[in-house]
């Protein structure tokens, strides 16, 4: 019998026994993960954060394959069809990712990746038998706690990226006890459920969660160097809209020279002489296509294109402040004018060099899907149940406003504020 | 020149220079603490949680030498002397603890542990120059920071002992990021302050604070055993009082048979046919003076000493019941009654098989000293920095009321209330 | 259904299902290992290494269960009895250790810890059934393999004290790669064998074994302690043999006052007023009768008594001097009249100021029991698989001589070699 | 003053405070490391092991920091600009290397990355002063032992690597005492040495590095998926030789489409539209160029190219056989014959698909370069000093012969041997 053992520092081994997940694992569609970075541009400050989403895939499937014994060792009946679906089911999940995927999606390939999952899963199931997988990812089948387990507030998806993301960046912070909340998991009236000795660890979880979003997630220099990525995906595109040479490998290619949307998706093309679908284009890109490109792109007879490049390859990055509320339309405006005067750029430049927006962090658990604490028999959301956090974590999400500029005009544009 | 480094498994290596504290580490006072545990009865639940005094107080020395490394790099001015006596402070700060110290100081020697401290702090100054070291300690230096990094709500002491004992019993949630809470400390005005870039890693303090206190310090099972442990001395006592032959070490005995205050501590008493200071005969007990008493006490012929005795020894532990409020007089008699019948007891004996009391989570911290951050210049108090925790932790300590009664009349006490 | 869940920080939790493995731990035989450090004095160098039988032997039978999984997840047939008599046997494997046992052996009872462990579980068959058991801890069951993981060079006995002991101690060299030797555990032939893929982790953890004797089991001040702990137990024991009063606990007092054999286990005595076998007399021993007792003989009139216990609760300890080969006699005499002047002993005293002896690093595995490692079908003792490890460590045991004397005398003793 | 502060997961905070050090740092030269992985292929078994050189760069000049705060506190004599020079140089130690290193210079550049090491430094010495740093890095300094430091069997190099590659593979067999090593290190007669007190953790060092080899370095998977990327390399440096249009970056194609050699490094080329020197272009290359190239063959019209790049891309690797001596001539040339005839292969092409060669794991310490030991005053050669190490270790380098070939042909091919 074939097997996979895949050595993780983070939870040791992680043995893959069934066939039918190994076919997922070894399709060139997931392969392609080990050339997607889980966090971006997040090594521009955490040097050890280049951890893929293959491999953040195949931890959170090992926490669901511990989840389910947990639970059927608790009585819940989870059927060995229902337990292989699950696991495709969050092998798959995060399948549609392309590389550096906001910036990519803010950019070149205006498609959102779950719509891009969901494409490829369904693509997959013409040669390989996920329709409870598919249901499930869903939120169509009848056993709703698997689906929370999927892709909840308190999903193995988070279960494992929380810790692994804490472990890479080495944000101490970030650490929580998935091994004590998979234990303490348990399933009342169909839905996950944590069982209250577990819920000082689910807080915990909570905390770690909005840690590692101001930490790393959202880290202002993170958001520069994102920010400065999506506007040289756009000079590109920009330039190749309007006809340009631009170099790129020829699948990424495909994607500057060609707006496409999730229709398109099964269409025809030609790519390296070979034809295929869209979708089939899209699996073709990772982390190698945007950053080889960008490198050719430093030397570029395009400005704004080279300048853009080479700061982002040197880490010499843009400036960015911040403002608790929206910065007011007046004083962008001034802003604009100021930057576009003093780098000698046209009206249309501009966006290049000074970009303004706001980071989210989402509210902890939404109204509708809040965490279960299960306590003598009855079923409380967290919120209730909490006597540490602060309320507004789950009434609102927290939001900062920004802009970025150059260092160049820092002392100039912050005295216009 | 002498030079000690110790093996620690939480910090690496901990090396101590100075002679003047390696004086203190080799006195029979301070070596008394490695038979001294941080942790009293947790060792119940937590089988790792074995770590002493000794190790946590030389750990928090460490951390004072690197808090004090990174105050002088941005420019704190910190003499010599001024490290030394910090460092003889918080090596002293828990000198004064007896074994199982809270439980002791509520049945045998009802003295508190800080009035000790000082105590031997200035009984140590006749043979080493500890002036400086005593001020600090009392918060009557100058130099306020230095105090604060003695004592105050985010002390070396905390820093320390929250990590320690993370460690030691496996409770992930407790790690906190010690090393870049340190490395973001300064001073502003006199006060000891944490850079505004270290406010979540001060949060996460402050939760893993309070889940350490839910999980470790105040559960459950080890405020039964504390509590049974406070009635088996309080007991033994009082056969000791009555007159009747109690087994002990010399110097448990002298404190079993005889009621002292801090007042008495320069009196001379005869011990072990020695003459000397009551100081000096509480120095002589640690935790193996306690369990081997009560070893011996589980075949008293005094059935109550006994049966405490032998249900503690073989962790054959009373129930609890919590409540959010005060239990009622009228539901505590009667459960009395029901008790002292069930079990056969006499009216003053009930007093052994029930216990009604309140576990306590101070307040994060108190109004006077709250943690300051500092942020564009300007100094703000945590509970107005923090967008995470809940106001409630700074403005009210968390309390639970519960009663403690033998297993076997569990059912019949719950239905009483 | 009852069930026990203990937090390790070493593996994590540690479940405990079988109610008749609760029967044993709930046990007070049991029990008492709680009582008893794993590594004797060690913490004198190592203040992390408080950890407990208790905890060891909980961990080993944690790691037990999982090599069964592996085991019978390659076809080995084990059945739930036979699980359950393994886990009974590895459970029950240290329970005849008495505090600082290899120090009480030498001194107060000299009965080997191995036969108290048999008597102690023919006495609990009596209550439970431990037939199987029984027989595995012997070596007379069938299934060799299961005698294997519980008693030879690669036991779980092993396996959980080196990693356990590293992590206490903070001692990096002692990690060994527990998960991947216990994955790749195979049987043939009926031995326990390791596939060949585990070579280098068997290296490794033989190297780690060598590693820890030299730094922590062998380390030569914790070699000097128990040598000191052994003489004042000793002095103890000839003054109480003398007649003196010495003061004790009654369980303790009673193997000062008496010599006994095993063979003298099964006779009735009166400890306490109980009536009781010798061998329950035996089990109410632990750490703190010892150290309790040496706290009051630091008062006692016997100055040599007083002063080795002084020195060894104060740490100031002897000196020690190592030799390759054997001292010679007439050196070891001159030493011996040069102590007795300088110090103004008696000839019958200088024994407990001067110690000759060894320590003795055993071989990496004996021959008739090495690792088996599984190559192609075929098995290899390791001694031939392995192209790293010295020869040495196979063939012949390690040893150093060494002479102990108190530091006083150090310059002139030196001069005598 | 400027100030550069780095999360490392393996070090906690890596302080970089020396302008001059941040100078080398942010050189274009110096942040491509970011983008090229210290362990080339091997994700291909350990996921996690995507840490670049630049992390381990750092990590070094972190311990070079350590090791000389250690040298100074045990008086040997350091200045500020030693400091300095000692920390450059080994911050420039790797900046030769190009993306996986060693497939490169044995396919498309072959040229050694030590030789480029020193261009690169040569050519940064013309913008900062690296006279010292050179000097030291060639080992022409008076201070022998810092070149040790730099670069010897005992290195922060080494011990930075081993630790990292540890931590990031999860193989805790490398798990190695880098803290103490350090603070045993010393300077005798001008050489570094290790206090004897170190030995074992020394002796545990070269443990951990051997088994790092056979498990990580030269793992069978790693080797033969580096081999299949050396023929990609190598069949399209061929075509492109034969004047065939090859997909590649700019810079890449330069190194495909030419040969060079270090004497053509300072000669004038035009890349990108742009003039630099080879030296320059070369550091224009990173693992971004070859892998998106990579991707882009594997749709070649060349069957060799397409087909090798889409099986490494997939993971479905060729298989390999091991020999402990060289294979024969005549099995080699009837096994091209076999492989030849079953894959319808022409003579020249054999070689894409069938690969002989050796991998060698070099002696422990080279004999004129063995680890000091210092004990008792004197210096001994570690070889001398083990008493655990196989001698072998230290005489011979060890060497297995291999075979790659396609899993298709397998079983035929062992049948020849």
């Amino acid at each position: 019998m074939k097997n996979k053992i895949l050595n993780d520092p983070v939870f040791g081994f992680i043995n893959v026994l069934e066939a039918r997940l190994i076919g997922i694992i070894d399709h060139p569609f997931f392969q392609r993960l080990k050339r997607i970075k889980q966090l971006g541009l997040t090594y521009f400050v955490y040097p050890g954060a280049l951890h893929t989403r293959f491999h953040h895939t195949l931890g959170a499937t090992h926490l669901m394959g511990l989840a389910i014994n947990v639970l059927r060792s608790k009585g819940v009946e989870i059927t060995d069809e229902e337990e292989l679906a699950a696991k495709q089911a969050i092998l798959l999940h995060d399948i549609g990712h392309g590389p550096f995927s906001h910036a990519l999606e803010h950019s070149i390939v205006n498609v959102s990746h779950e719509d891009i999952s969901l494409a490829i899963m369904q693509a997959l199931n013409g040669i390989m038998n996920l329709e409870t997988a598919i249901k499930l990812f869903k939120g169509q089948y009848p056993k709703r706690f698997l689906h929370d387990l999927i892709s909840s507030n308190l999903d193995v998806d988070r279960l494992d990226y929380l810790k692994r993301d804490s472990f890479f960046t080495g944000v101490s912070e970030g650490v929580i006890g998935t091994e004590r909340i998979i234990k303490m998991l348990n399933v009342h009236d169909n839905y996950l459920v944590v069982e209250s000795k577990g819920l000082h660890s689910v807080e915990n979880f909570l905390i770690a969660r909005e840690l590692m979003y101001w930490q790393v997630y959202l880290h202002k220099t993170v958001t520069i160097a994102e920010q400065m990525l999506i506007k040289v995906l756009k000079r590109a595109k920009y330039l190749a809209m309007k006809g340009e040479k631009i170099f790129a490998t020829p699948a990424l290619e495909f994607f500057i020279y060609n707006d496409v949307s999730i229709e398109d998706f099964d269409k025809k093309v030609k790519i390296n002489g070979t034809d295929m679908t869209v979708l089939q284009a899209f699996t073709l890109l990772d982390d190698y296509d945007i950053m080889s490109a960008i490198k050719v792109w430093a030397f570029s007879d395009d400005k704004i294109l080279s300048e853009l490049a080479t700061r982002l390859l040197d880490r010499r990055l843009f400036k960015i402040a911040f403002n608790d509320t929206a910065y007011d339309f007046y004083s962008l405006k001034q802003i604009e004018s100021l930057i576009a005067k003093e780098l000698g750029l046209e009206e249309n430049e501009v966006e290049y060099y000074f970009i303004n927006g706001k980071i989210v962090l989402p509210k902890a658990t939404s109204e509708d899907s809040e965490i279960k604490i299960l306590t003598g028999g009855k079923v409380v959301p967290l919120s209730k149940a909490t006597e540490i956090l602060n309320i507004n974590m789950f009434s609102k999400s927290a939001e900062k406003h920004y802009i970025i500029f150059p260092a160049e005009v820092r002392d100039k544009v912050l005295r216009l504020l």
